[in-house]
């Protein structure tokens, strides 16, 4: 396991707890030194499951697992041969071509997490879900926090203080559990998503879904897909009576590797009253929210507008739990029994990726010498000299 | 209304919503100017509610409501037989003493808050209990947003993750409401009271209530009172393993005019796990735990320590609607209809108190030159030269 070295970085890719899952597997699990830390795990902690701490641990290393892709500097002490996991982003702003690019040359097979096929066998594998859990309920924390009302309503003596409204965009997983959160705080909740699917599971957990007269975009792999901007402008246009009457706004809408959708600008922002709060969670890729920056609080009209940066990383030990138990269901599936143990074998396993199994195919990104990801090679040929 | 002046102090006596209220009683509301800012209303909302706006508000007024205790340059300018209704500490640390000497001599009427009996008749004046409300739901929320983990219980497709452990100290308003928010949080919540009757009240809402073999402390008005300190001793010795186990730790333990009593030691927080929390609600009346400080977070052994400061005051929208519902109530109480508006009546009003009813007879503090409430009395006489 590879320390984190990105700023801001608190997650890991493996916890004490599902380090013996990987020794079941027949791996010996050695960690970077103080690479835990960030989770609040101690070296003593990997060593009490049954790790080892090793400063050269990337070095003579079969498997490699982390959350943010390795540092170029790190990817250059890998062996031949050698696999890594970890969230390798292909697409959109934040894509690590050139890092992909040496992977290749290196002769390194790597798979990204969030190229896991979204189908039912690898839903254990999905830590796009895992992570935007974890998210989802942060942000509606942080909109409870930044708020200076009550979420619930209160009946006393003194009188009736009357709940919040809250309003959800974006009705994924990161929505939902934003939903089910200020739900379970009490708030009146209503959110919307272009989606049709998504009405029901907003109204399944006790929302109201605002329903627009708008045609609904239903993508691939249950993601929303790109809408035109005439559609998008008169989608604002009828959303901008919600979000003026709400005292909260979470907005949730990411698609991976790629740049998120303006669903919110600045003068609907402006309509808010005073005291309100905006929750944008997808800043980091671009912004739901016009004029929202990762990483801080600005204000804009009435409102407190505050913008997601790394937002799974402020709860890394709930999210490096998943994230590990997501890398532990993966990587037994690139293990294969090479003895069943039974008649004095020795119950050996080996790491053998299977290239026709469906996850390991969408998932891998550099094998061999070669981009197997298509639109990853057709971007780095075309911005080939 | 005065315009609050002390430090932090956010809310205000009088809402716009509830200046109809006065009205209907037959006072002309007259309000400094910006008095609302710090609870987010402006001057032309008590315009529409019907109030004026006045910097001479106070020199001609018959009652004068305000959160805090007016200033001493503020208290000069009053009438000689004005009546003030504002929160007036007389006993623990941060006792008036001072401020009283002045109102008895400027023959000031002054009503505390504070002291409304706690009798079902005065429930609806009863500010402490309101604002405690307000405290013990934000603590909740302080303690959800410093706590990097989930409260509630998550099972996911890449597995469980556990409900958080809370532990309440202290299940009066702010007690209860703390429990019910973290509950609804989906926490684990268990939790102390030394009064018998809070055990059955802890269970209703959801949480387990600790029971210590020591005798409960039953005090007047639902309050605890003092206890030995051998008992204290024993009751931190009982209390550790419940505070070493939890992940978050809310004490609201304060009684009204009294130093707060030290429930948990330094070293009882320091047993603590890593990314642990402590928010300790009495810090501004001395502190629950050892070595918390007002308005700051500090570290202690591996926990992060939340000092309260003015908690009410950092959600003043709700704190100033409720506190100005109690105080509507208690002047409605002070106030004598002339005239039943029949017969060509006027149905005219007047501020006339009735020091033989009970609450007015509690709350007040001085009166036509003389201090009324006897420990204050005897406090001020005992520090006269």
């Amino acid at each position: 396991m590879a320390r984190e070295t990105r700023d801001g970085e608190t997650r890991v890719a493996m916890v004490p707890e599902l380090v013996g899952r990987l020794t079941a597997l027949g791996y010996e699990v050695v960690v970077e030194p103080d690479a835990g830390r960030g989770a609040l795990h101690t070296d003593d902690d990997y060593v009490a499951a049954g790790a080892t701490v090793d400063p050269a641990a990337l070095d003579d290393a079969d498997l490699v697992v982390s959350v943010q892709p390795l540092a170029t500097h790190a990817a250059r002490r890998l062996r031949r041969g050698t696999t890594t996991v970890s969230f390798l982003p292909v697409g959109g702003p934040s894509a690590e071509l050139g890092l992909v690019a040496d992977l290749r040359d290196l002769g390194v097979t790597s798979l990204a997490m969030e190229l896991v096929p979204r189908i039912s066998r690898a839903q254990s594998m999905d830590a796009l879900s895992s992570q935007s859990l974890v998210s989802g309920y942060r942000c509606a924390i942080v909109a409870a926090g930044l708020l200076r009302r009550f979420l619930p309503l209160n009946m006393t003596a003194a009188g009736t203080v009357q709940p919040a409204d809250v309003v959800v965009l974006g009705a994924g997983v990161a929505g939902l559990q934003a939903i089910a959160t200020t739900k379970r705080l009490g708030a009146v909740v209503r959110a919307y998503d272009v989606r049709a699917a998504a009405a029901e599971e907003i109204r399944s957990m006790g929302a109201k879904a605002i329903e627009l007269d708008l045609e609904t975009l239903e993508g691939a792999g249950g993601y929303a897909r790109e809408m035109t901007e005439e559609r998008a402008a008169r989608q604002r246009e009828l959303l901008t009576p919600y979000i003026a009457a709400a005292d909260a706004l979470i907005t949730t809408a990411a698609v991976p590797g790629r740049q998120a959708p303006v669903l919110v600008t600045a003068a609907m922002v402006e309509q808010m009253r005073p005291g309100s709060v905006v929750v944008d969670l997808a800043a980091d890729s671009g912004g739901n929210v016009e004029g929202s920056v990762p990483g801080e609080v600005v204000r804009i009209g009435n409102a407190q507008v505050w913008g997601g940066r790394n937002v799974p990383a402020q709860m890394p030990g709930p999210a490096s739990r998943l994230y590990a138990q997501n890398v532990v269901n993966l990587v037994a599936l690139l293990t294969r029994a090479t003895d069943d143990g039974r008649d004095g074998g020795d119950g050996g396993h080996t790491l053998d990726p299977d290239f026709d199994d469906e996850i390991v195919a969408g998932a891998c990104v550099t094998h061999d010498g070669v981009v197997r990801h298509e639109p990853t090679r057709l971007a780095l040929e075309g911005s080939a000299p």
